[in-house]
């Protein structure tokens, strides 16, 4: 063996899982797009054979001893060369103490939680859905065992989705947060100016996404690597060669339907900058879904919820819709663009009150993993938790546990990403705004290209060379912190709600 | 080994394969309805793991000890455990005759293939796809050496898709038919009286889409199991558990849509009552495209081209459709209908000349694999032979040589399998009017089920048992002749156009 020939050889292997992989996440898309309503079973016929053939591949003995060769050769190695040994590692540890038996039932129980899930949430019915939840859970702490994990299994969890985070870390920051957004909310929420989102009703879908389609082009999303298509939860999958994002549109609700798809876009133009060539190393691959959210929430609310997108955006969206924004003033439409309204669904929340549906997720997973909540007596709690963050108690399971597709297939520890992205978002934005004060007057003119460009060079292009706490340091000189989401939503809702 | 330990052992191994299969033909599914247009190369990467995959699933050597020991106790076994046998062993050797690199090579050429006769097809550009051409031929005939098929390649090709058909067998079937069937082209093509096609016009997609499902639906096609969805060349895809078909919508030419879709129908209800739990076994798989050609054409031609399939939906046609049929006489509409003229696209084609198109192309087929013909003078040669059988000789390569999508992933030898489908559906339909005279009082209640029901029993419940040939024997007391075929074209097409 030598490093010249082990390294191609590490990356061929690499280069099969990973495509295996891809090939699990189409799958995983098509079901939630295109799947006719009875195929389910063969669909998680389908899905375990390729986790069992993807986790063949991951598991590859050989790719043990090119690791084991290189990593005694760690010292000849380029500081990139180090980042894909330490992460093809990590996940040769992961593939290989996971038993191929306990893959495949995870796979198959994550189809038939998608479709359990669904149902539930159709029928209103928990109870159908509880054991679901109940072996989703049991799966985890399984795993976690499996990876020498098994004391602290939600700790497992967040790492899963957010390398090098831990729950101590993430109450941290929650707690200094909630400190300053409790107040804040209870002031905004009790201000007298309302958004009159209720005017905004009949978009005519297809027009919607026409409008969708331009605006997320503009900000430099590239349809000839992606897609964005219709089902009942929004995401983001795929790889940059070929993103497949995923929206759901309301007549009634043309704003829902337009920032999430940005939300969404958010997500594809962050995996469209990573490196192509290398996506199946570290070295093209996403940090994590914190740093995923802040590009996602920095696209969907510190750029297209500012008054300079809007500059632009306006006459486009008032051409495409001269009947139904006739009645409607500009500043209207921007107070309905920054709307807060306490609602029970998290993906149709406004960003202010947004973090709480998170606080809420987050310290329910905490119990259920110390097992001081059962499942069982989760829409009981959930419903308490909601009345008092909220102030408002779902009147159904559907509006309430129901409402995230997350749990169906045990993606829990998830959710706290989406405040952490929050958090980062904000940071990166008060960074760039002293770089390029004139930001927003780019906007203005549908200019795009500087955001992108800083963002791609500073964050897309690294890959997981840095964990999501490294790179925050790296990219604005400071570490993690809520006071700039407080200091932004102060300076964006201040003004609109409290003057 | 037993039996008993042995048969669900080969099972699992089938089925195993089988599935890796099904995943194959929904990346080629995405890749023809939604995959964007600069990600061809993740999905030929992804395609070519697969079929890696896959090969090795069904090549593993246990299968061959499991083969082999039931052969010799091939005298236990019953007749259906014989067909899977034959089957497997058959599956087998072509799997493990071709070795790895060859199956990756063939399919990442499939996917190239595809897009470059998409990119040859826009630009008319028949030199860019002519290389693609060659290298497909030269793949045909390494894969019939390989299996031993060397020295008749183009009998191997024919085989793959029709099991025992042969190049012979087609040759002597398709002279009589020729016989019977071009003085009767002549009559009719020479006729006064002309269908006014170019009278349905404007026809909006979305009613369009709606009336099809109807129709559809009412037919018998399960949407719990399937879906219909839009690609430049119409397929049908998939298994029954989840059977994805395609159209192409064309406001000004409705009934291109409809009865392309109903053709595609056609198969998708074969391959929905093809037994689901075997699926993986020749007892739950088509016989091959003749009989799911016979299939195609019996729902499209025998069935939704009659009176009293009209009977039933032209109050229906004309309620989604007032004002575009508003002047059009039910005469008018159905002699539309069953409109004959001879076409360049043999997709658009009428059925009584459609089969001058396969001839034209079985001819080619056999002169390219006998090398009589150089891939570089195939243009020349098609437009001669357009002129010659169908009397029109096509302006560019875009609508005469490149015009089909089959050749571009190696698809020789399966033109012939629509004409074999063509004689054994009217074959099939004189005999189900032999046992059920009021068949079309039937159609005019808008039911179905009578004939649906005959063919699930007689045809699709019996899998892979009988080859073509025989299946014909079987369920209609005779020999597969051309004579039912051109009897129906006379009894249909005569009263219209000669009368």
């Amino acid at each position: 063996m030598t490093i010249a020939s082990t390294l191609p050889e590490l990356d061929t292997k690499l280069k099969q899982a990973h495509l295996l992989d891809t090939v699990g996440a189409l799958l995983s898309w098509d079901e939630q797009v295109n799947l006719p309503p009875n195929s389910a079973d063969l669909r998680a016929a389908q899905r375990a054979v390729i986790a069992d053939v993807q986790h063949s591949a991951a598991s590859d003995p050989h790719i043990g001893e090119l690791l084991e060769f290189l990593e005694k050769e760690r010292a000849q190695l380029t500081e990139d060369q180090r980042v894909v040994l330490y992460w093809a590692r990590r996940d040769y540890n992961k593939a290989t103490k996971l038993p191929a038996d306990f893959v495949r039932e995870k796979a198959e129980q994550s189809s038939r939680g998608y479709q359990a899930w669904k149902q539930a949430r159709e029928k209103n019915d928990f109870a159908s859905y509880a054991p679901v939840l109940q072996k989703n859970i049991e799966l985890a702490k399984r795993e976690a065992a499996y990876l020498g994990q098994g004391a602290a299994p939600y700790d497992y969890m967040i790492d899963c989705f957010d390398p090098g985070m831990k729950a101590a870390v993430i109450e941290t920051l929650f707690d200094e947060l909630k400190i300053g957004l409790v107040p804040l909310v209870r002031q905004i929420t009790s201000s007298k100016i309302k958004a009159r989102e209720e005017a905004l009703r009949g978009f005519p879908v297809e027009r919607q996404q026409t409008f969708l389609r331009e605006v997320t082009q503009a900000i430099g999303f590239d349809y000839g690597r992606g897609r964005i298509d219709v089902s009942p939860h929004p995401f983001c999958s795929g790889s940059g060669a070929d993103v497949r994002m995923t929206t759901r549109y309301h007549a009634d609700n043309p704003l829902g339907s337009l920032f999430g798809s940005i939300h969404e876009t958010g997500h594809g133009l962050y995996e469209q900058g990573l490196p192509i060539a290398l996506h199946h190393t570290a070295l093209g691959r996403a940090v994590g879904m914190g740093v995923h959210e802040s590009q996602s929430r920095l696209w969907e609310n510190q750029v297209a919820r500012s008054r300079g997108f809007w500059k632009f955006f306006e006459p486009k969206y008032r051409a495409t819709f001269p009947e139904q924004l006739g009645s409607i003033s500009s500043e209207e439409l921007y107070l309905a663009i920054n709307a807060v309204a306490p609602t029970l669904i998290r993906t149709e929340a406004d960003e202010v009150t947004y973090n709480l549906h998170i606080v809420l997720r987050f310290e329910l997973e905490k119990k259920l993993f110390a097992g001081t909540l059962a499942v069982a007596d989760l829409p009981k709690t959930w419903n308490a938790m909601s009345r008092e963050l909220l102030g408002l108690e779902p009147a159904n399971d559907s509006e309430g546990v129901l409402q995230d597709v997350h749990w169906s297939d045990g993606g829990f520890g998830y959710f706290p990403s989406y405040c952490i992205g929050n958090m980062m978002a904000a940071q990166l934005w008060y960074h760039v705004l002293g770089l390029r004060p004139q930001l927003e007057d780019d906007f203005a003119r549908g200019d795009f290209t500087w955001l992108l460009g800083w963002l791609r060079k500073n964050i897309h292009a690294l890959g997981r060379r840095y964990d999501t706490l490294a790179l925050v340091k790296l990219a604005t000189g400071e570490p993690l912190s809520p006071k700039y989401l407080l200091r932004y939503l102060k300076e964006r809702y201040g003004p609109l709600y409290l003057s």
